[in-house]
């Protein structure tokens, strides 16, 4: 895992930060939710599993070292500096919530304490590997929400942002609740169930839709979805039916879907395929499939990409990494920032979780009858355990979500999730603040 | 580069070409713009240099393999397919518009000609990186044009959906006209000019904003910008001053900039740096840039993160990967999709720049006096020759788009540039209209 792999300005703090002997002091940054993302009560944390790779295999190559020592910003740097960077590791603890935990405004997600140039470099990596994740596996939980029990699969890659950004995306999807993706790397590297059967070129191949057809049966046996819109999706759905079993379905991916679910399930049920499902798929998103669903139409899955791949209407989330805390000789320098708008507050913190209400705390506070969310995952450099894989990451998410009040699981915007400060954590503001020069 | 790095039905698709003897059937796929992004005039192709180095390197691993072999949609296949597979190679040919030139709705970016399984598979990851960069440039391209001639600097990694997407983001964003990164593996991998000195974390870390600033004048020496804002933005201007020079700069991150940037700019003369330079960032898109640079507010640089990182007013483009002619024993058939708004055109094309309008032709057409935009990148599965790099493309980008009218120009939506079809082609489009079944 590169060291470049951040901003430049990371590696001029960490080269001012070993020349005036700083290097091994202690920090502690905090990861937290600014703002939630626009038109969502909650976001769903995805992606401490590629940040704690991210930490794990954080190196800086000879390349690497020789191309910051040719910069000008690095022009009064000592030599030191560059062999501390060869011999880098990351030797410091994260804590975090786990993945598939709801979230919401003012909450942390992670928090890093290590040597104060250890913590620093990462910023830039750890906040675009989660707050990635975490919207799109937000956004697929509402999507699945508004699907009531009936499938959601992710069909984005094509437009994600790189096709690296597919891969997780088809990951944190799957988090959040879908059942599935189309990405075949996402399926192997994370064990995400993959669908996919033929798109429109595929029909468009063969001299007939007909021909198409019996060859994809042919092929795929009872896992064949007949894609059937690409000339006219009635006369489709007819000859999908007469070709005769195995089919598991159909898919429509244009023209009115409502009304030509319900005709094109007419038509496989009168030729005794009541179990075939149909799958719809073209420019959906959360409101339409809400309206689709509220219609009656007889949909079994939907496929999203756009709007899942690129969490469409909020691409961005206003999650900030502030340093906390620094420890200089053992004692402890609390850290804020009281700037209108883009305050942090001081210490290292807990989040507790009630039943009605979050509590953010001191690192050190006990509280009974609450889960601490943020919990031990890298302590000195080392794992504490392999992390929950992708399935236990969406089970927590279906579980947590269902708990929510039906208000917050809604699609509208409603009154923020209860979030309040434990006295000590008060205290500690009001101190810090005292403090400031 | 990984096979699996697409979707599930393109690999069913090519077991299925595979299976009916089509594999070695020449396909023409066309990768084109099938609607501007909103609030858009035109985009700029950026992302080639990855289409390229993704088709020179497709492989499938043994691990990949055997994960296809234990899928369900794969318990069909024989033996032969995987073996084709273990020795892949992209062994076709791709036509592509070159990076840094300005495009319009309809009209293509690649051509890919290859046996159809070698085209096939490679839609989503083409897709992908082509549209992904391409939304970064054009961004860039309006953000720049809204500073009429200050400097726009590229900020946005921890925005971005995933640090790789951070570091070809800042690839695009400089081929667009930003005049550098903070991405230092963007610097090192491409030669794109990286900028950056430090965070508020930095100025925090140290017992006061003074001592904070003696110690990066130390480190930067004429490279110095001090980040004034953490405490009071005119107090940090002051002391900025009083240090004496060296000093490149002062960075604004937050307030109100124009009134800041009159006062500091009136601080800094007055202590004799009237050379150095007023940066500003935060929250910044092109629209807040133009009414900075309409108020006379004197900055000289902006930095600008998440609204360019994610290109967030329009993170995704209806771009299309669509199948448009194949060959089978040496006979042509066009292909074409008539659905409504989404339409494809057949036959593989050329794309022609004239000095007032575009014209979109079939492949073998000459014209004189006109620029041939889709130019041979590989042939046979070999590189014609190295492609420009990103500093070739931005020159390319800036020149292509001071050549657009100021209308095009503007942050406004004007009316689309004019795209003619050749005789050639609109003869094609009503045969195959004709033909169709």
């Amino acid at each position: 895992m590169t060291g470049l792999l951040t901003d430049l300005y990371e590696l001029t703090m960490a080269a001012g930060y070993f020349e005036a002997g700083m290097a091994s002091q202690k920090a502690t940054f905090e990861l937290s939710i600014r703002r939630l993302p626009r038109q969502r009560n909650f976001i769903i944390a995805a992606g401490l599993a590629q940040c704690v790779e991210y930490l794990l295999n954080l190196r800086f190559t000879a390349e690497e070292i020789d191309y910051l020592r040719g910069l000008p910003q690095f022009a009064r740097v000592s030599g030191a500096f560059f062999d501390y960077l060869r011999d880098f590791r990351f030797t410091g603890d994260l804590f975090a919530v786990p993945e598939g935990t709801p979230l919401f405004a003012g909450e942390p997600m992670l928090t890093v304490r290590a040597p104060l140039i250890q913590a620093q470099i990462p910023e830039p990596a750890l906040l675009s590997a989660i707050t990635f994740q975490s919207l799109i596996a937000s956004k697929a939980a509402r999507m699945v929400a508004a699907g009531r029990g009936r499938g959601v699969l992710e069909f984005g890659t094509r437009r994600a942002h790189t096709p690296e950004a597919g891969v997780l995306g088809g990951r944190a999807a799957y988090i959040g609740g879908c059942i599935g993706t189309s990405n075949a790397l996402t399926g192997m590297r994370y064990g995400v169930p993959v669908f996919g059967t033929a798109a429109h070129s595929w029909v468009l191949s063969f001299p007939s839709e007909l021909e198409s057809f019996r060859q994809l049966q042919k092929l795929l046996g009872p896992q064949t979805v007949q894609l059937i819109d690409t000339y006219d999706t009635l006369q489709g759905a007819r000859r999908a039916a007469e070709l005769g079993p195995p089919l598991w379905g159909v898919r429509l991916d244009s023209g009115d879907v409502v009304t030509l679910a319900r005709q094109v399930r007419s038509i496989l049920d009168q030729a005794g395929f009541q179990q075939a499902k149909i799958m719809a798929s073209g420019d959906l998103d959360e409101y339409r499939i809400h309206e689709i669903v509220a219609a009656g139409a007889p949909i079994d899955v939907f496929g999203v990409g756009t709007e899942l791949a690129t969490s469409a209407d909020a691409p961005s989330m206003s999650t900030v990494y502030k340093l906390v805390e620094v420890d200089i000789c053992g004692i402890k320098r609390f850290i804020a920032k009281f700037s209108e708008h883009k305050e942090s507050l001081p210490g290292a913190k807990q989040l507790f979780r009630l039943p009605d209400r979050d509590v953010l705390a001191r690192s050190a506070e006990c509280r009974s009858g609450a889960e601490a969310l943020l919990r031990p995952v890298i302590l000195e450099g080392k794992l504490l355990e392999p992390l929950p894989d992708a399935h236990a990451a969406r089970a927590r998410a279906l579980e947590c979500v269902n708990r929510l009040s039906p208000e917050l699981r809604s699609l509208e915007v409603v009154d923020p999730y209860p979030l309040e400060y434990s006295k000590e954590l008060q205290t500690l503001i009001e101190q810090t603040a005292k403090n400031r020069t």
